[in-house]
């Protein structure tokens, strides 16, 4: 597969295709590798013509990455503490040549400033899902950091989300579903209403093991209880929802 | 049909079968007719052999009773605020002899006093799903008063049920998905943790229309965001869950 750009793959690093626009991803499966749930996020996320969006906790930015190729969005910004990781995100911006629309941040989200990204549309996030990391042998350990709250918090994320929002803005998060009264109540305590709720099963018979949130900044309570999405129809096997909706 | 004992039928009304234990209820269309809600809630909610069982806005008694007809349970509790509504519940008691396991007590639920029910092990409710009424012409209107929040919201609803229950004690509650950020946040307020959710689907792809939750008092944060429930397979014909979980 011939890219946009060519760009320099450190060890361990591979490029994946995203079988959209053309586009390629970095990818290393000792530090960070994306998952059903950033493209499920970005299925879910809309950003109007010219909008701008910004992705807390990144990773290798394939949630911007993604929402350029599927939005008509005119500005984007992944934030990502992780220098490594970071640099991944940068240079599969480069790849696929999108550095005039999207910009890679090496920064704690805790420390980011609102007058960095001018009038904000929509917030994504698909941030770690676990609370408590017991027993961590390495402080350094990427894939730990990206799934444990190490460096940010729920409530980190839904503050920080909040204030880069006017009211109205949107804000969309993938997480899991055994976190959901939590999420409701933080969400709430940063002025951001549950709007959209799209829970998703692996299987029809399953128990949901993501869910989809769209909060929006300053609205009333009414929420939407949205269709499931169900990922497979038998093991290995996507649905053709997924198959249809997401292009995977 | 022939029911355990003979009682009398007001204006209006009619005895529907439950397909259940031989049971009948009494229902009038002008003024309480049970619904799907409330079947699912009562498949929904579990009660420990010997253990005691209060529902809290009864209408004419179909969660005592089919609580009742499903579970090991000793003691159901119904509670109503409308006479002539709670009238048809006792009688519908009487038609199947379970005046032994069932009360109905006609009462506001903000008035009844927890020593009457003696230790309770669940709470369940059905309760008004609609915030505001505007253009109530007739305050007596029975369907107005059990689908409207005239005369107990989600606030008293979910405050009486941690009043009845004991720490580790269960509430279970059907409600619209309308409203989840509000009942999580009410529920929460009240020390009831929302520990299961199920929504229900009316087809697998529309918008859930009703939400089982199961809260424990003083319990952790944790939930499971159970299978959903899909209640049509095409228009006026269930889907197979429906006809073997549910009876119907």
């Amino acid at each position: 597969v011939q890219y946009k750009k060519e760009v320099k793959l450190n060890n361990g690093e591979r490029i994946d295709s995203l079988e959209r626009n053309g586009y390629g991803i970095i990818q290393n499966k000792d530090k960070f590798c994306f998952g059903m749930d950033a493209v499920l996020l970005s299925g879910f996320a809309t950003v109007k013509k010219g909008g701008t969006a910004v992705d807390l906790c990144t990773g290798n930015g394939i949630i911007p990455i993604l929402l350029e190729a599927k939005t008509e969005g005119s500005r984007f910004f992944g934030i990502e503490i992780q220098s490594e990781v970071c640099d991944m995100a940068k240079r599969s911006v480069e790849l696929n040549d999108l550095s005039d629309k999207i910009t890679i941040i090496n920064e704690d989200i805790n420390k980011i400033e609102k007058r960095t990204f001018g009038k904000v549309d929509i917030v994504t996030a698909n941030p770690p899902y676990m609370k408590e990391f017991h027993g961590l042998k390495n402080p350094d350990d990427a894939k730990a950091i990206a799934r444990h709250e190490i460096f940010c918090t729920l409530d980190d994320v839904c503050r920080v989300a909040s204030e880069l929002l006017p009211d109205g803005g949107k804000f969309y998060m993938v997480h899991r579903p055994s976190r959901l009264s939590e999420i409701i109540s933080t969400l709430k305590n940063h002025r951001l209403e549950p709007k959209r709720v799209k829970p998703v099963y692996p299987y029809i018979d399953k128990e949901a093991n993501m869910i989809l949130i769209e909060a929006v900044k300053g609205a009333g309570v009414e929420l939407k209880f949205e269709k499931p999405v169900i990922v497979y129809k038998e093991p290995g096997k996507y649905t053709d929802e997924i198959y249809e909706i997401y292009g995977y």
